[in-house]
């Protein structure tokens, strides 16, 4: 293979939890997304370059793409360096997947990069050392719809069980409100300890969800998009949130809510004339409370990460 | 309709909970079934006659296929009198649903008998009054199946809301092993504070369990069926629990455990033959411990109740 060569991926945005799925459930959308470029490099170990104004670390070990990398390299002892070039377009801190897209983008360009050595649940594991660096937890459910594409449902984490789950078309509504909710306070905010009969709710919740996306029935769908333990608790953190969603549901979205843990607000329509009239609502409501926010139409990504130039 | 007419239905047993969908997930099976008849009668209410051995009530209100016959009839104010005979084969106490297929067996059978005035949805609402004379709550985790068959999920009971999974051709063995489990035991010792990264667990099974179901894929369905919740804590009132699942699973079940809240045991299997073996090795697990027992190898019902004479 050329020593020249290089690969240039898109590594879309996701939305973690889905609502109903904390911890398990995960979609790519494909809008927005990260532009990576990968190539050899006689530089020993990893080297990044930023093309944004992010002005994220540069060490390695500290960069949440550099730390994904090193995890790959450990298993491929025979590659001397590699060369990253980021140019991120998904917000860090926005709560959909801006940390994921970086370390998971990173491993997929690395694996086209050396001939596909690596099987899907390698990179994964690869870029939870990503998230590691970006969270403290390695955790899969942006990572994997990242990498997979679509929907899907971590199962298991240790060890790593992921299902695609079929779905049909979607339309997602995005805002970001310019606040910063720190993914490890959104975490500690939450009680360890719940009722079973919340829990009950709550699996009754996913279970009619995945249902729904596997049977296209997009009442269910928009039925079971609904969680009793964790947005009660998070929401308080994201100003406008009760608004947002029960306008948005007026104006005919089937249901949404925190887009992983925040502040980023997701909701889905069947169609993109309610996904545009949904976007007015949120405008409408960050407008009059003078928040600064940004917003986004697109539909769910069913190809994951995708190569751009090679 | 003729006065003279009478109505002869099957109401099939029912495993409730399937592992890891506690209070939302149940499956009909081909065997056992109760046999119901049902006619007009002139004797105003409802009266009941038994063809089997069980001694249950005569009183409607204490009986549970009389009570959800005198639910029914509240809404059916033109109707004088209703006479049920019931020959019970699903014995009670056995945790496949005997109850259930009572309650339900009774209305549906009215409800064809009156020209079906009402949807499955209200004969499940009429048929919970059944459960609650026999368990002291509503419930609808074996109801439901019974009434539409096949793998159902109630993701909500109040307000109602059943929804039919597809599911690949499964054989079930069930062993029902002669002890008492009360319900309302199984129940209390039950921990109504649960930890949050168990039910994370719980509800990533459940969302596997039904994925696998959906897409037909046997090896995760095996894979989701695991409940690291209930059946810690309730398997222990049930002897030889541990050995019939590890060595049905060693025989090739899928997986399976506790039928609703015991004391019966399910295991899946993907074919008659492994099927069979399960049962002798539930046989041989207590036969040992010389504890009286039945054993039922049978597959998914996917009709609920089924007319046979009318």
């Amino acid at each position: 293979m050329s020593q020249q060569r290089s690969i240039t991926i898109h590594a879309p945005a996701t939305v973690a939890n889905m609502v109903c799925g904390f911890d398990v459930l995960g979609f790519a959308v494909n809008d927005p997304y990260d532009i990576m470029k990968i190539r050899f490099s006689d530089r020993p170990g990893v080297t990044i370059v930023n093309e944004d104004a992010y002005n994220l670390p540069l060490e390695p070990e500290k960069n949440v793409a550099g730390a994904a990398l090193l995890a790959l390299l450990e298993e491929a002892p025979d590659v001397k360096g590699l060369e990253i070039t980021i140019n991120k377009q998904i917000k860090p801190g926005s709560g959909v997947g801006s940390s994921a897209a970086s370390a998971a983008g990173a491993v997929v360009a690395a694996n086209i990069l050396l001939g596909h050595p690596f099987s899907k649940p390698d990179l994964v594991r690869f870029a939870m050392n990503g998230e590691k660096v970006a969270s403290g937890v390695k955790h899969a459910d942006n990572i994997a719809p990242c990498i997979y594409g679509g929907v899907t449902l971590i199962r298991s984490i240790f060890p790593l069980d992921i299902i695609q789950l079929n779905a049909p078309p979607l339309f997602v509504t995005i805002v970001h409100p310019q606040i910063e909710v720190r993914t490890a306070d959104a975490r500690s905010i939450l009680k360890q300890q719940i009722l079973l009969k919340d829990a009950i709710k709550q699996w009754g919740n996913i279970a009619g969800l995945v249902a729904g996306l596997q049977q296209q029935d997009y009442e269910l769908i928009g039925r079971s998009l609904e969680d009793v333990l964790i947005e009660p608790v998070r929401s308080i953190l994201i100003p406008g949130f009760d608004q947002v969603k029960k306008r948005s549901r007026d104006a005919g979205a089937l249901g949404g809510g925190i887009s992983g843990s925040g502040p980023s607000i997701f909701m889905l329509s069947r169609d993109e004339a309610t996904a545009k009239k949904v976007e007015q609502e949120m405008h409408s409501v960050y407008d009059a409370i003078n928040l600064e926010h940004h917003t986004y139409v697109t539909t769910i990504n069913s190809n994951g990460i995708t190569i751009t130039e090679q």
